[in-house]
């Protein structure tokens, strides 16, 4: 896929789709997917397009900027493969499955790093040559921890941060650092069972399906916008241990599929929403 | 189906399916389908047995009774076809789903009569031939409102009331009148979206799923002891009015199954929880 | 939605957006919903619009045939509401279901009558004020049994038939005077379980999950294009007749889920495969 | 999970279960957790136990040997770790996950080696230790090439062979000599798309779903009990390799939920078919 990708969003109005598809043929350039969306209570427009052909860049952006309103926000082939940092704690099976992935190069990304609180899943890290940081949370307080873990970012420059299970809250001050560069999977249907400890929560209330949901982080706690979500069905039989064996299969998948769905820019955040084609 | 039903619910303890189907067995009954569970973390056991053969219900119940602890709850052949009273408001779906269901005598359940706090569905109601009663709640104060239904609800002495979409919260003081007896079903997958509008919450949060809970009303407003459950998935293309429209499928289909499982004596209730065999 | 609609497919070439949406700007028309897909095996386009304002149908669609390939497809604001007849045989669940949908208005369609082999299900349509021709194909040859169907047929003139269950196979003869007009649910996740009694087929093959379909009828029997298709899970304690049973609720959501597509004009044949937006 | 496990099938008659849990009973041993089925077109029995309590396996077997029908299949405490090798062929996806799964010892089994037609997994195999072997099917007949695999196994003698996207056709002669100890996983929801390019048929098809299927290997080709299946919607924007891209994910959860249910021996093989607890 050497597609061309062109995203943009910007208040709707008359003849955004005419308007950006002639600027694209008076250029020669062909279109191979096209994918639009008014949201109607927003009044907003949001388009992504796939277009093959040869181009300037810097004429293509100039002329889009003077057919469309002022407050586009136009994004002209990004990054194919994406700088990441991945975060854990003690469980292995989300960053296992994005290890192996990336090993075959499924990712759209590159892992650069994995940083986590404890040093269990060093040995797992090791063997797939990718530099491990254990920064412990022990004895420092929150924004001590965090100030640790941004020096160690700093060598990497991520373009995101990919939290699978770490079971660590971050303060809005680090949050903020990296609007909407950062994806947590938490281990319910959001927004049930906010907060800590999900299935415990899930086995107390006796739901008959457990999920998981990926979402970008915001400094509002398991409050961020949803990029993918996904359950599966449970019973009486499960205890609250059953219910976390049962649900690492699906949080590993929702995580790859919304990294995936992030990676491939395929995924617009409006408010605290996502509109993804 | 004209086996015999026994459910059987108490505290754990050693030998207690050896001691119920020896009592089967001593009176030359076949047990044509066996369930068990242990709710581990409460120390408690149940049990549904379907058998056939010919026997004196007051023999077997006593020789049970004797058997097993003292706090043990036994139902014993309970009556094959619940006498029930739907609720509804406007929305047609989930009451016109029973409805058809029941005049295929695929409910294992009587419907006695309709109640609905406006007059919408009484053609729907009609073309069944079932007493539909508009009991408007304006003018009157909820206790009022209610009062008025129990007067309804005199005639007919129904085992289960039955939320078809009933847009009306009930005072504890109704619910405790029909103790376990109360079935309704929630627009979402609880425990998200408790309360009012969850269609509209939903949208409000942009999750990427939707569905529906059949439970048990308590006092306690959604929060009663959940039977079913289903979801389906949607997207940023969904309106509210849209996700409504989508749900109402789940709704019915969640709500047809729960009463199912509650009309052929398949669910236990164990504090706010269910056992379903 | 009082939205105009056009749908266009037609061979692959550059600038189809570019020269369609060209057509309504220039005509002061304002797109509200677009969905475009072209199969890059079969190098085919398609197009479907939502657009407001107020035009000359002829003068647009002189307009796009200009602009267009010569073999294009257009379809500009196909009839809103469809009529429709549905056939059935003794089985109640799916044309119940659409039954009350259109009782509500909710099927975008009139069933101008139903149609059956059997009376069995003459009370239920009668309960909807539809008229019900009970055309028994019994003592009668497939051919003269569709002949008789031919002249009911003939008085209503339907855009659609909808097989709700008609346990009939058709002559290619009979299929070939409703091209791409004739839905069917089949009772199996097609291609698995053609043909007849494919419950039974799933109880002694053993699957783990039962399903349904909804298609497009051709003269190959269960070969037409798929519209939709969904399945549950199910277990050993499943015999046929609970497969059957438990199967009916996916049939019907499946064929109400195929109906709606279909008569919102969101689904394109070609070849043997449906494109759906 | 340290309880012991009684697995019995036998024909089915009357006070199985009683003749059994008093067994249990008399030699004071507490059941914890109890499954049954009776399969009524069969007329064949299972159950399933887990007990706790000292005990005498000799003793044990001889009264239950002695109250059971002559027919009866027993197993008491099989092996808790179940030993096989992995067969896999250049695809990653189904043998990473099971490596992940074992280095945490998830898997209930020791995976002993790993063998492939090719060595594109080998440095994946390398990373866990494991020891990989590598006999190319090239100039080699079938039967040659089955030699030189059953060469390999020779030294493990492994209790289960696991075809992990295995790309190889297994002659009736090798199947035969690991009856009901071959588990495979088929790129589709079986019966559909039996053989070979099953994403390739269900392109062709236009499926609106598409699956995975774990199966026990018997000498007619897919045609072995199924263990356990699930399915994706996919949709006319998938091409075949979509589709294959979209389907790893399903194949690795299902063949891994499969093993699970075989490896803690809740699996039950009868004729064609499966009763899984």
């Amino acid at each position: 896929m050497n597609n061309h990708i062109l995203l943009i969003d910007c208040p709707d109005q008359k003849g955004l789709i005419y308007n950006i598809t002639k600027i694209l043929a008076d250029n020669n350039l062909n279109i191979v997917k096209n994918d639009e969306f008014v949201d109607k209570s927003a009044k907003h427009f949001f388009m992504r397009t796939e277009f093959s052909g040869k181009f300037e860049a810097e004429n293509i952006l100039t002329e889009l900027k003077e057919a469309l309103p002022e407050t586009v926000n136009i994004r002209l082939n990004p990054k194919a493969k994406k700088d990441i940092v991945v975060f854990a704690t003690k469980e292995h099976h989300c960053l296992g499955d994005l290890l192996l992935r990336y090993a075959y190069d499924e990712l759209n990304a590159n892992i650069l790093a994995v940083i986590s609180n404890h040093n269990a899943l060093q040995p797992l890290v090791a063997k797939f040559g990718i530099p491990f940081h254990y920064i412990s949370h022990e004895n420092k307080t929150r924004s001590e921890h965090e100030q640790a873990t941004l020096k160690a970012l700093q060598i990497y420059n991520p373009e995101y941060l990919v939290l699978a299970k770490y079971m660590r809250i971050l303060n809005p001050e680090f949050v903020n650092l990296f609007p909407r560069r950062i994806i947590n999977i938490h281990h319910s249907f959001l927004p049930a069972f906010i907060g800590a400890k999900p299935y415990k929560q899930a086995f107390t209330r006796g739901v008959k399906i457990i999920g998981a949901t990926a979402h970008f982080v915001t400094s509002d706690l398991d409050e961020g916008p949803i990029i993918a979500q996904n359950v599966i069905q449970v019973n009486h039989r499960y205890s609250a241990a059953d219910m976390s064996r049962a649900g690492k299969d699906v949080e590993k998948i929702v995580l790859a599929r919304a990294l995936k769905l992030v990676f491939q820019d395929r995924v617009f955040i409006y408010g605290n929403k996502t509109v993804i084609f």
